[in-house]
């Protein structure tokens, strides 16, 4: 199986792809949009995108490929906890440390970590946590990179602090992109788009309450602006359950008269932090 | 008055404080958290922060002041776009451009111009867009930046080319944080987050519902995990109208018994494109 995912490798969008399919032949991409299209042009046979960080919010990159991009179905979910770490030549004394690379990103995430053990240091970005960790290699012994373990195994790198992020609850949600449609399992999740004719108080309740009559729980709703006019709502939706199975089915037939539109994103097996990957 | 905001100089943090008080003296921040740690601390009167973008969407660091950690009011909004442009030392030939400087963000919005017009070039990833001109300036005629035109301007640097930002519908909305209360004034929007004690079919949409009865529309509505859990969310719903009006007096009444907690971040007026600041 070839596996797309965000690069390159020693980034989080490898490391997902790896607790996918850890087995497969790995494919990485530039961008979100570029996974997408290697798995639609035939290049991968599925792939794995960001769509959600517990801090940051949704990905919106990915969210749009969703709405106005691919055909391409959700064939599953995987949750990662997030875990930056400091890393170096290997010898690297963290008294002498006066540079640290990294991603913006991971810059902000380590922010209070960066203060505290090197309040002199001078942060310079780095365009992903991998390319860091290249950067404070070039460098020798008075630099450091913020990046992952297998960033630093990659590279000969050596880890000077695990765990550096100022918050524990960092993870993120990738889910997996594909031309397959998973069958019901009992424990499915289902992401679905709608769009209103008309900006009308009520319609998103109008939605909703078909939802509320059936006991179905919604796990995730957010509006995002529509590309064409700020201010116009694409309404994201994922609800406990598969579109497949009566409820899902009915709840989906139910609102389609009430929107504009509305594409489904996929149903797919919910996550469980101990199931196999 | 002293207006706090995301800097540096150049960038456009402070692109949107000269809009929101041109003759104010800014006070430049690391980040959204300092901007609010200054209003609250009397460093500044008021701070502008960036809440919501039309490619990227929410600033997750914002929403989250506003959720758990300020009690500062919403005092005015503010829509700007988001123009993208390459700067360079003042004699610069583009076909000699071989190096390109920005935040990872900035890069990413203007991937097609660069690709298109420096297939060759090399990418490096700055903090900012502002310190991405003064990377490209240490250079001499063989680099450029995305930067603002004010930070082409602050820094000695010349425009090569306006505008060059792939998606022509990139606006950022920020909003004024301070410890006023703005009087209604007939165009008013409302912020508001809440919670439910459980996660149950129907919470949701209960609250919509009263919003829905009294013709009220809700122009944003996002469901953000909270800190504590990932997969319990707050909601954060924008409506129009003010919270000290009727209406919307009636509807925060009607759904304080259905939530647990309902905070409201500030009633002010809509930006409007023509309006002066």
């Amino acid at each position: 199986m070839r596996l797309a995912h965000l690069g390159p490798p020693g980034t989080f969008g490898e490391a997902a792809a790896l607790r996918v399919a850890p087995g497969a032949t790995l494919v990485p991409c530039p961008s979100h949009a570029a996974v997408a299209a290697a798995v639609e042009g035939g290049d991968a046979d599925a792939g794995v995108v960001a769509i959600e960080n517990s801090l940051n919010g949704s990905v919106a990159e990915t969210l749009d490929i969703l709405i106005h991009e691919t055909s391409l179905q959700i064939q599953a979910e995987v949750v990662l906890p997030i875990e930056h770490n400091l890393v170096g030549c290997p010898g690297t004394r963290l008294e002498e440390i006066t540079v640290v690379y990294s991603h913006p990103q991971a810059l902000g995430q380590c922010r209070r970590f960066v203060e505290r053990s090197f309040p002199k240091a001078q942060l310079e970005a780095a365009l992903s946590t991998a390319e860091a960790v290249t950067l404070a290699l070039r460098r020798h012994g008075d630099a450091a990179a913020i990046a992952t373990v297998r960033a630093a195994e990659l590279h000969g790198a050596a880890l000077l602090a695990r765990a550096i992020q100022d918050a524990d609850n960092n993870v993120t949600r990738f889910v997996v992109l594909g031309r397959g449609r998973p069958r019901p399992t009992g424990r499915d999740r289902t992401s679905i788009a709608f769009t209103f004719a008309e900006d009308r108080p009520g319609s998103l309740a109008s939605v909703l309450d078909e939802f509320a009559a059936r006991g179905i729980n919604c796990t995730k709703i957010e509006s995002r602006p529509t590309r064409a006019v700020f201010g116009e709502y694409v309404f994201l939706v994922d609800f406990e359950g598969h579109a497949e199975e009566p409820a899902g089915a009915a709840v989906l037939a139910a609102i389609r008269p009430l929107c504009a539109e509305v594409k489904v994103f996929g149903s797919y097996p919910r996550w469980h932090a101990n199931a196999e990957a």
